[in-house]
């Protein structure tokens, strides 16, 4: 048997215990499976409480950098969070000292993933990041390894469970935004920043790391065209239900003749597809390759042992020696792709307010018609006489510009009160 | 960039025609992202009629074991089926030579998975056949390294795409089982001897492979108990979807205190699960870990572009360097582990025909008590007065052994035609 693989892990948080639990608790069919024992020689974490893990069997170290730069440390894993500070300072030196990474951070990756893997593989080390994807699903692997002699067409996914679940609550029990948000609160489920949640910047970072490893590209979070929940209204929800969709606030990335189409925005879908179907905290994760079709991989977003799962499977891979650009392929290899916003043509959900006055409706379907947007559906729901009356249009396929143009269109007829919702219907 | 990855491929069927258009028409791709470019030296089939791609460049092989110990063979392509004959021959003179093999061979893996892998290990060789199990889907690699760290707990799937297309068909159309099959026929779903479909032969297999890695255990196929889907009617599909349920030819696999148990049987699933919802041909694979809980694997289980996917996946893997005991864990470590029938109660969904006597449903529920088994529901059908009335029993959880004794006991009342059916209710 080969010498242990010795881990420095910083962050003590719940899914840094979950690891120290793995590694105490799983020691023998770690070693049986990777060839060698796991070791932990030291820790690190921005407090000495108390936690529910025995930690006296390993070297205390205040600081990220010095933890991730010891010589008894073989894989520094970084736990932290965060997508500068300690967390980017302790993997830069790593990296630097030739130890490899593995880490859940996403902020991180979306950020500075471009120079992080041009430093990895200039020093010849490995930097994994299952976790930072989909908790403790399988997906870096299955898109980077099992999917490699793919092209891939399409990624979609729900990636942020804690959105997922608040739209699952506004459906089932009939809440609005503000209750089902105050529910995921209580519960703990968002982040201290709640806007990295709901309003798809957590997701979008996760996107942005699919995309590079999808497409070959750099990771370019900024090409991510976010938009988050929190225009999402229960009557949208129901409207939806009506015409067989549910709302989910869905990832999608593909090339287009324009560039990279990266969006994480509320889209519709059907009710009877796998992503449609998903519910509460759960993530899905939809590839499409040329080869093998539609492959979709579903489980647990978050959480002490899913998390945990997927940091420990990088460093089994670690153990036994599996090496490999972070992103699959030399990261000196990756284009820039320019983003192409909404590229490809979809049909849109519209809903908006309509002024209870003669000849409003025909104002609404002339702007629409002036942008070239022609009606599917449309439906004006019941109303108080000389209120504002909610209509709800589903359009055929559209571009982007198209919408735009028309939503412009509305506001010129001063029939419409104050700005629409528009929603893309995704095919899935 | 390192020196090229030959190929060798044997079997120019529907999958060997699938993976020289991947090597042909992904070159660039393939060489950016394993860093080597992957070419093909020479081709073996059974005949050289002429097929859809362009095998100019190719050295020709009548002979697989000749094809497969070339010296300008690096990887051996085994793509001819069979657990015996060249199959096997060419992959052990593949072994013996020093060639990496990637094969799609559920069959030979079933029956002869442990001395393969010995020999590989024996040689430095890597074995690898993503595409035998569950056709695109990366379900070797999740489980094999994705979920490493876990101690798998269950594994669960759908792995015959031609049984659950009929198994769906009955359902949606009303069918008898023999039109459906007659159906599956027609569309060449079914392999030259379809009891290795429709007997959860083939299934059975992929689950054998699945247990190996998930348990660090033997491949065992002589220990799955195996039942096919011949014997569900219309009938018990109709009533299964009364009581919310769906049927279908249902793989299970998890460790027991008492031993291995593998199933590969209809079982009812609850019809909102993932798996309940699965329809026609796709496959899905559930594995449940300690850390990682449930994670559901969705994609299409056969055909050329995804089962050419999952042998380039291992291509590309052996390309990149990735080297693995066969079955996750080196072979001489895998224990035998006695095979435990059914050792794990479930409720049971039992159907009989009963004579339309008075007491007649008396007798059967004596039988019943006698076992040990209680009823949750029964409930009988319409029939006409003097004929054979349908009875349906769901049972509260019980052993096999529990339920073999009641329908023992079933036999011995004179009142019950023929033998009842009993399908398992598996929790997913």
């Amino acid at each position: 048997m080969s010498s242990p693989l010795r881990l420095g892990i910083a962050g003590l948080g719940t899914v840094g215990v979950g690891v120290i639990r793995i590694v105490q608790n799983q020691a023998e069919l770690l070693s049986a499976r990777t060839g060698r024992d796991i070791t932990i020689s030291a820790v690190c974490a921005r407090s000495q409480k108390d936690r529910s893990v025995d930690l006296s069997g390993y070297a205390w170290e205040d600081d990220a950098v010095a933890l991730a730069t010891r010589d008894d440390v073989d894989v520094y894993v970084e736990l932290m969070g965060g997508e500068n500070g300690p967390a980017k300072a302790s993997i830069e030196a790593a990296i630097a000292a030739g130890k490899h990474v593995v880490t859940a951070n996403k902020a991180l990756l979306a950020h500075y993933g471009q120079s992080v893997a041009e430093a990895a593989e200039a020093a010849g080390v490995a930097v994994r990041y299952e976790a930072a994807v989909a908790g403790g699903i399988p997906v870096i692997k299955s898109l980077t390894e099992g999917l490699a002699a793919n092209r891939i067409e399409r990624v979609i996914g729900v990636m942020n469970g804690t959105c997922n679940y608040i739209l699952t609550r506004m459906e089932d029990a009939g809440l609005s935004y503000d209750e089902a948000f105050a529910e995921a609160d209580g519960l703990g489920y968002l982040e201290a920043d709640p806007n990295l949640d709901v309003g798809g910047i957590d997701a979008g970072h996760k996107l942005s790391i699919l995309s590079a490893i999808a497409f070959g590209t750099q990771v370019d979070f900024d090409g991510v065209e976010l938009e988050g929940i929190g225009n999402v209204t229960i009557e949208d929800i129901r409207n939806a239900a009506d015409m067989g969709y549910k709302i989910k606030l869905l990832g999608v990335a593909q090339m287009t003749g324009r560039g990279l189409e990266q969006r994480m925005s509320p889209c519709l879908v059907p009710a009877t597809s796998p992503l449609g179907q998903l519910v509460g905290g759960t993530n899905m994760v939809v590839l499409e390759g040329d080869a093998v079709g539609q492959i979709v991989l579903r489980g647990a977003g978050a959480g002490e042992g899913p998390t945990a799962s997927a940091v420990m499977g990088d460093v089994c891979d670690i153990a036994r020696g599996l090496m490999m650009p972070t992103f699959g392929q030399p990261a000196t290899t990756l284009r820039r792709a320019p983003s192409a916003r909404a590229a490809v043509p979809a049909p849109y959900y519209i809903r908006l307010n309509l002024l209870d006055k003669p000849g409003a409706m025909g104002k609404v379907a002339s702007a629409l018609g002036d942008a070239g947007v022609s009606i599917h559906r449309m439906r004006q729901h019941d109303h108080e006489e000389g209120t504002y009356a909610p209509v709800v249009i589903v359009t055929h396929k559209i571009t982007r510009q198209a919408l735009d143009q028309a939503i412009e269109g509305f506001a010129a007829t001063g029939v419409v009160d104050g700005t629409p919702i528009a929603l893309r219907i995704e095919r899935v």
